[in-house]
């Protein structure tokens, strides 16, 4: 259930296994319709995510749609830029629309022999049994499936997760944030090129939010605000073109003379509401959960559809390994699995605070320096948080345990006497056997 | 919607204040068809409950139907007992029955002018509009109700959330223990009177299971095993009456020979799930959450319907400090009320690990001992944690984070030099000191 990126993924993984595999999805087909616009951030692809694609074949021709962003570019208030490398030299995260890259799951899953059934909606399912009912929306006809296995890759606002949650013993939670979001754009210059950076995340951190831009293919940025949903600079305050104006005009003033359809855009788009969706277990009867349906994350790891994409790779390893015998395949899925959605669900809410305040703390920016140091002179010895996360297949609950152990050892370091002159000579070896990776 | 405990209490207490209110349930009345047996777990009513319950007028006829029980008496495997005192002399919760005390409360709501409408579903909410879509469940007739405040008392399964829950930014969460529950009892004796201590509350503590028994009017006790869901000595483990044999000879051989109907009672009645829910708001648009629907807890500390009741206490205090303005009745009941549902809930589940494994511990007995004192010799400087909850009116909250200092001093004191000889004449003072509320 679920044409999205992991569903048509997984599609395929199991076509090329042998299954006789159906997608059905709530919406009109894309590739028809075009994509529904205003809500949908760009996707960043980082490691976890190019393997999946190569297991299934298609790195090569993602890799195309792709522009590298080796780091963060973070702009002040009085226009001033920082750049922030995401790794070493060769490492970088990869800007890609999530339209286009849908379309081409789609296709290379219909001609790996998936069909595909758009405007069928979910009503419910019957988890034991394996069955669902389903509304044909272009007649209202009604009717049941069954199947051996209903996958449930329907994102955050799963149908097959609300059947799942009636279950006993379901655990559940979903938990909004305080900030909301707003897609606004940056167009192509005249000659089609970039007006800012190409290959760089772009953060206007101003501590309480932040705007972000990331480039696409045909020279225009995908622009997003995070603000607060209430109270003193939220999107309450900001409620017609004069406000809009003033308010950019004194957070985001280099940027403002970029965005001529900042008001077409701001008060056109949908204010998109940002939530964690935690659950347990993945698996009841002959149902199953996959990517947001069973781990709905905040966007600002960039690393929602990096997961959704590693419980694929996951499975089609434990399917392997366990040769295709689901009734061991499912508890190993969902025991490797959980910890690790868990992981990325509670290090990508602390790299909100990072993002819209962090990076413009001289304090923060020194220790991430230290830390590049060590792991570009000792890569086989340590690895930032970071680079765990978007650069390594290491499990993201250990990247969570390193978040706070890193810390606290950068903390102290940056307390020594003399450390601005001494980190990267005198003191460089104690600080690399502190942050070795445990 | 609701005819439950809390709904049928907040009908007498809206009727008394002058609005119309309509009760909707979708069970039959239970005045006609008798309770559901075997998943009620009895009640104890402690003094937020009465506090409730004397604002409508019924604190005396309810008290006839209630067994003060003073305190918790321990069984040891080997049949030895332990007797802890609750409170101060004088001071003790309530056993009585779910059934006798709803009936009660519909009662007198009816004799107050509610109308009660028994087996009506409902189907669907429509949150914003304050329009309810119900099934008349004896001929299948669908309908629609339209209201002013649409009130969810319907429990910890609530339809009423259910419809809130899928409002945009609204938080929530169930999560179920790794215990289950099952419904026993021990018959009264051949001469109707009690076969075990009728006033104290009985505990069988057995680290990661227990068994309790509250008294009945009729001299009997309603006797729950709480036993985890899976693993050793779990429900999975006890399938013959042969292995419930077994396990009772070795837990429990001391009330064994008063359960006659052991083997009936326990594969006859269904195994109950423990779930905690939290949620937030409690109200939106024209719905409104009171008692389970918006804080379901755990049964061990006796809280989850005084808390209900308490709920309607603060209300109506509300409505009277603010003049029946709903528009901010509604938002200060949340306000108020969330932050102490929220601690009676975790403290539910500590009480869980109190009652099944620290009650038998020499330690935990010995630092109660000495909390008892100091509360009896400076009830004005010091009230333990326990007699905060069920003696006292002050915030749940605030019983939570007394909870862990009051353990924090405690542990330390139990390691002065000779404590066991010198707490209470030369260190009484001093720990006084220590203990004194903050």
């Amino acid at each position: 259930m679920g044409a999205g990126l992991v569903g048509s993924l997984l599609s395929i993984y199991l076509k090329r296994r042998g299954y006789e595999v159906q997608v059905y999805e709530r919406r009109p087909d894309l590739r028809s319709t075009g994509a529904a616009g205003g809500r949908s951030i760009n996707l960043a692809i980082s490691d976890r995510g190019w393997k999946a694609l190569a297991g299934a074949g298609l790195e090569e021709q993602i890799r195309k749609l792709a522009i590298p962003m080796h780091g963060r570019m973070m702009h002040s208030v009085e226009g001033g830029l920082t750049f922030q490398p995401y790794g070493q030299p060769g490492q970088f995260i990869n800007s890609v629309s999530r339209g286009q890259l849908n379309i081409d799951l789609m296709n290379a899953a219909e001609s790996a022999g998936v069909p595909f059934h758009f405007e069928q909606r979910v009503l419910r399912m019957d988890v034991e049994a394996g069955k669902a009912t389903l509304e044909n929306l272009t007649n209202q006809d009604r009717y049941e499936l069954e199947a051996d296995l209903i996958i449930g890759a329907d994102g955050a606002y799963s149908m097959v997760r609300n059947s799942l949650m009636k279950t006993d013993q379901f655990n559940y939670s979903q938990l909004y944030e305080s900030h909301c979001y707003k897609e606004l754009s940056i167009p192509p210059a005249p000659d089609g090129g970039f007006l800012i950076d190409k290959n760089a995340l772009h953060i206007w951190p101003r501590k309480s939010f932040m705007l972000i831009a990331l480039p696409n293919l045909d020279g225009s940025f995908t622009v997003t605000l995070f603000a607060p949903t209430k109270g003193p600079e939220s999107f309450e305050t900001i409620t017609t073109p004069e406000s809009l104006q003033v308010y950019f005009q004194k957070y985001f003033p280099d940027v403002l003379p970029l965005m001529p359809d900042l008001e077409a855009d701001f008060f056109g788009n949908p204010t998109g509401s940002l939530m964690t969706v935690k659950c347990f277990p993945w698996t009841v009867g002959n149902g199953m959960l996959i990517g947001d349906a069973a781990h709905a994350v905040v966007p600002f790891y960039g690393q929602g559809m990096n997961c959704g994409f590693e419980d694929c790779t996951v499975l089609d390893e434990l399917l392997n390994t366990l040769d295709d015998n689901w009734s061991k395949v499912l508890p190993a899925y969902q025991e490797s699995r959980k910890p690790n959605a868990d992981g990325i669900a509670d290090l990508a809410r602390l790299n909100f605070i990072e993002m819209r305040d962090l990076v413009a703390d001289p304090d923060f920016l020194f220790k991430r320096k230290i830390a590049g140091k060590v792991a570009a002179t000792h890569p086989d010895r340590f690895i930032p948080v970071y680079s765990m996360v978007s650069f390594s297949h290491l499990p993201y609950a250990d990247a969570l345990k390193e978040y706070t152990r890193q810390d606290e050892v950068l903390s102290d370091v940056i307390t020594w006497p003399h450390i601005g002159e001494k980190w990267d000579n005198e003191y460089l070896p104690r600080i690399t056997e502190l942050l070795q990776n445990q």
